[in-house]
């Protein structure tokens, strides 16, 4: 598993359906990784069973946590948001400070990567749930990008649109000023055309919604995304 | 400048008179550094005042930055305090982020260190200002020692009890899960007994107010400290 080679991943969701065939697809796609990761009712159960599906094909799959309750064995990676742009001190620390007295012991760090999350939709179930400052000017992003980069030393930037497009400025103005942290886009990739226009900035394009939504484009997302040289 | 040697720190207030007896005595104790910081009317103004005098000796002299405001160049490194038990998200991140927007791209970030703090003595005006949680148990404080330590991968730990002593088995437990952040100690230390105890545990022991109680105790906190191995 070479993170710093990923240029285009597919995030699946426990809470959606995905048959058979649309899986197979996605997983042979020539993606990079899957990222197994939601916002509500994410559970052990749905989590596993997508996990045990995905685990047919030799993609990496990595798990985002945001339920303790719904941690996994078994995932090559594990992906653990902590919210910069939150305003709820339940989405910053808090949650993992439950999570590491329960599990905190039997981690495998070197399996464990914290993302700098900065959520950008304020309409957004994740914005609303962690009550995200979510007004952000270019300005703004580069200060959030040294944070996760110079002053915590994260391994990557995730800038999350969650369902809207936002704009390829702030993935710009964060790039810009990022020496170590890896630079995640994702959030409402909808077209080709949007997934290369992001894939200028970002150093990982992240392609979630569509996948349920229109399955031919979001495949063509992969090859787009691998055209655009960084 | 040797930070992972450091057993011994005096913590000067800014916004304390120290007349130039005092400061020379306690600038050339053999502590192994001085902390410039405070929580409440620190100044750009008192700030430098007391750098200049301290630069007259040979000792590292560290600002912890607790305001924007009241950032002097200069000073030989930067702790910025991260509050793990924060409960207001001004204290977390914020502040952090308003920083970054008006000094980020004049930093120098090798001259930066994160500590993350855990705040425990609920009287304190940290605690207050910050909304800090301060009911913490072992096994708690084990979950922030592995956040700081193996999480954020921060280089420093800080146990604050800021103007009461603490309970060592707090800072036994952190230290026992700890891999790479050091872990520091400061509050309440009046006596050479609470000094040795503390020094049992935390890699570097803070001593504070009781400069300003009690000079002649306050000196003999050094040896007493530096006595104690680890």
């Amino acid at each position: 598993m070479d993170m710093d080679k990923w240029r285009h991943i597919f995030k699946l969701d426990p809470d959606k359906e995905i048959d058979d065939g649309m899986l197979e697809a996605v997983c042979e796609s020539g993606t990079d990784a899957i990222i197994v990761g939601g916002t509500t009712n994410i559970t052990f159960d749905n989590t596993i069973d997508l996990l045990s599906r995905i685990r047919r094909y030799a993609v990496p799959c990595v798990l985002e946590v945001s339920d303790v309750d719904a941690i996994v064995p078994g995932f090559d990676a594990y992906f653990i948001p902590v919210v910069l742009n939150a305003q709820n001190p339940e989405w910053i620390f808090n949650m993992h400070v439950k999570g590491l007295e329960e599990h905190g012991p039997f981690i495998k760090w070197d399996e464990v990567f914290v993302e700098g999350y900065v959520v950008g939709n304020e309409d957004s179930a994740v914005a609303k749930l962690t009550e995200s400052r979510t007004n952000i000017t270019e300005e703004g992003m580069k200060a959030y990008a040294r944070l996760a980069d110079q002053m915590l030393k994260l391994p990557i930037l995730y800038i999350e649109f969650s369902g809207s497009y936002g704009n390829p400025a702030l993935v710009q103005a964060a790039q810009k000023v990022v020496h170590n942290s890896r630079v995640f886009y994702g959030g409402g990739i909808r077209s080709i055309e949007q997934a290369i226009e992001m894939a200028q900035w970002a150093d990982t394009v992240v392609i979630g919604n569509i996948i349920y939504e229109d399955i031919t484009q979001a495949l063509a997302t992969v090859k787009a995304v691998k055209s655009v040289g960084r």
